[in-house]
C-alpha cells in the first residue's frame, strides 16, 4: 500500500455508524448483485458500479450509491470487488483508469483461467494495487450464506486486511495462497470433481432408467455410495502424496473386470457406453503399466501423464 | 417351493438351538470366508464347502460343517449361498447336481452381469429351484458390519423367507425388486458412480498437484465438494424423471464456459486432458441439442443416447 491516495488509511479505518469498512463493487449481474446485497446486509457502506444503472435500484434502495463513472465507483472504497463477464471486460473497465487503483485491494471474482489471474495480478502491480483473485463456488442466492464458498489467493496481507469485509459474502472464506493463480486452479478443480459425479450418476441414471428404474429410486443409494465415496478421499489423497497405492478396497484388476460389465450393461441396453469405455481404457493402460494390483489411486499416474485414450 | 425334498420344511424351521436357520456357503474366497464367517457369528448352523479344503480350517474350527461334496453341502440347507469366480463357475458346480437343489434357494452372490443373471434364475427355474441374484458393495472385511451392503433381485417371496438370515451379511440388505437382473444393474451403476467421483478427484489431485499443491491439502475441500453435490442427486433425479430441466445451479452454458478452463488449465499444466475434453465434448453436444440455457440434469439425454464422442 503506498501513500498516493491520503484518503485510504481514513477509509480503510471501521466506518463510525456501522464499525463496517466501505467497499465497491464493479459488476451488477446475478452474481454482483448478491455480492453488493450481502455487503449492504452486513453494513457495508456499498458503493456500486454498472453498465445498466437499472440493475443498482434495488440496491439504491437498501443504501448502495451508485456511481456512473466506474473511477469514482473505485476511489470510493479501499476494497474493489470486480464480478463481471470475462477478463476482458475486467481490463476494458479498469485500464483507461489512472492512479485512482493505487494503494487499493482489487479483488476480482470473474471467472478465468490461472494464467491470466497471474497477468492480472502484474497487470495491477504496475498500477501500484494489490491483487486478490478470487472463485465463487456458490450459485448468487447462496452468498452471504453458510453454503457459499469463495476462494482468494494472492498476497496474503492483502487477504487478512480485508478479510472481515470479504467474510460478509461467504461463511466459506478460504485464502489458498500467494499465487494469484490457485483460485482458478482450485475452481476447476473442485468443478472438475462435481461434472464427474454427476456424470458418474446421470450414466447410472441411464442404465436403470433403461431398466425400468426411476432415478428417484435409485437417488436415496447414489447419495449413500457417493457419502462412502467422500470418506474415502483422504487415504487417497495420502497415497497420492506417498506414491504408494496399497489396495485399499479392490484392486485395479478387479476393477478393471466389474468395469467389463459395465460396459457390456451399457452396450446392451443401448445407453451411452462411451464414458464407460473410456473409464476402462483409462484404467486398462494402469494395468498395462503394472499397477494390476495395486489400489486404485495408483490411478493418479495416468491423470497426470498427458497421453490420448481414444475409446 | 415344491414337496421334492421333505426335509426341507424341517430345515427351514429354525434351529432349536440357535434360533437360527441352517445356511450353506459354495465357495470359500476371501469373500466367501467372509459370508460364512458372518453366518457363524451371528448363530447360524453353517455348512460349507469349497474346492481346497484348507480355506475351511478356520471356519470348521469356529464350527462350521465342511463337506467333500458340493451336492452334500446344498442338501444340508434350505438356504445356499454361492459365492464363486465367475458364473462359468457356478455352472460348473451346481450343473452336475440331480434333483437336490429341488425347492431350495439358491442367493448367487458371483459377480456378473444382468443377462447372466436372468438366464441363471431360467437355469435354476428348470432344477426347481428358487433364485436369488445378488451384488455386494463391501470389502470382505466389512461384511456382517453395519457398512456392508448386499443388493438382491428375484422371486420376493424368496428373499422375505430369507432375510433374517442375510441380513447376518450385511446391515444394508436390500431388496431391488423381482427382475433377476436388477443386483447387476445396481451393482455397476454405484461402482460407476465410484469410479467417476475417484477420476474426478484424481484429475484435480492432478492438476493441482502440478502446480504444486498436494492432494492432501486439497482432499478436505474436495470431500465438501462431493457432499454438496450428493445433496443435489434427488432433486436431479426428479428433473431425470420428470423430463423437466429448469438450471438449479448454472445454465449448461455456463459450464461449458468453465469446462473451457478445466480443458485449458489441464493443457497448460501438461497433466491429461483426456477427460476434461472428454466432460466438454459430452456437453457440448447437449448445447448443439438445444440445451444451453437448461440445467446439467439435460445432459442425461446424451448419457441415454448411444453415440460416439470422440474429444
Amino acid at each position: 500500500m503506498t501513500a498516493a491516495n491520503p484518503t485510504l488509511k481514513d477509509q480503510i479505518m471501521q466506518n463510525p455508524d456501522t464499525g463496517r469498512a466501505p467497499v465497491t463493487v464493479i459488476g451488477l449481474g446475478l452474481m454482483g448483485q448478491a455480492l453488493a446485497g450481502a455487503f449492504l446486509r452486513e453494513g457495508h457502506p456499498t458503493t456500486v458500479w454498472n453498465r445498466t444503472a437499472a440493475k443498482a435500484e434495488h440496491l439504491v434502495a437498501r443504501g448502495a450509491t451508485f456511481t456512473d463513472s466506474v473511477g469514482d465507483a473505485v476511489a470510493a472504497s479501499p476494497l474493489v470487488v470486480v464480478c463481471v463477464s470475462d477478463y476482458d471486460a475486467v481490463h476494458e473497465l479498469l485500464d483507461p483508469l489512472g492512479e485512482v487503483l493505487d494503494g487499493r485491494v482489487v479483488v476480482n471474482l470473474t471467472s478465468g483461467t490461472s494464467r491470466v489471474a497471474r497477468e492480472t495480478a502484474e497487470w495491477a502491480a504496475k498500477r501500484g494495487a494489490d491483487y486478490l483473485d478470487g472463485a465463487i463456488l456458490a450459485v448468487p442466492q447462496a452468498i452471504g450464506t453458510a453454503d457459499a464458498i469463495i476462494l482468494y489467493s494472492g498476497p496474503r496481507s492483502a487477504f487478512d486486511l480485508h478479510e472481515p469485509a470479504l467474510r460478509s459474502l461467504a461463511a466459506g472464506t478460504t485464502y489458498l495462497g500467494e499465487d494469484h493463480g490457485l483460485s482458478s486452479l482450485y475452481d476447476v478443480a473442485v468443478l472438475s470433481l462435481m461434472w464427474n459425479i454427476l456424470n458418474g450418476f446421470l450414466q447410472a441414471a441411464a442404465l436403470l432408467g433403461a431398466a425400468g428404474v426411476d432415478a428417484a429410486t435409485f437417488a436415496p443409494m447414489a447419495k449413500t455410495g457417493i457419502g462412502i465415496v467422500a470418506d474415502w478421499v483422504a487415504a487417497y489423497a495420502q497415497q497420492i502424496d506417498d506414491g504408494t497405492y496399497a489396495a485399499l478396497d479392490s484392486t485395479i484388476d478387479t476393477h478393471v473386470a466389474a468395469m467389463e460389465h459395465l460396459v457390456h450393461e451399457s452396450e446392451a441396453l443401448g445407453v451411452n457406453a462411451e464414458l464407460p469405455r473410456f473409464i476402462k481404457a483409462l484404467t486398462d493402460r494402469a494395468v498395462a503399466g503394472g499397477h494390476g494390483g495395486s489400489g486404485y489411486a495408483a490411478m493418479i499416474e495416468q491423470f497426470r501423464t498427458p497421453s490420448e485414450v481414444r475409446s
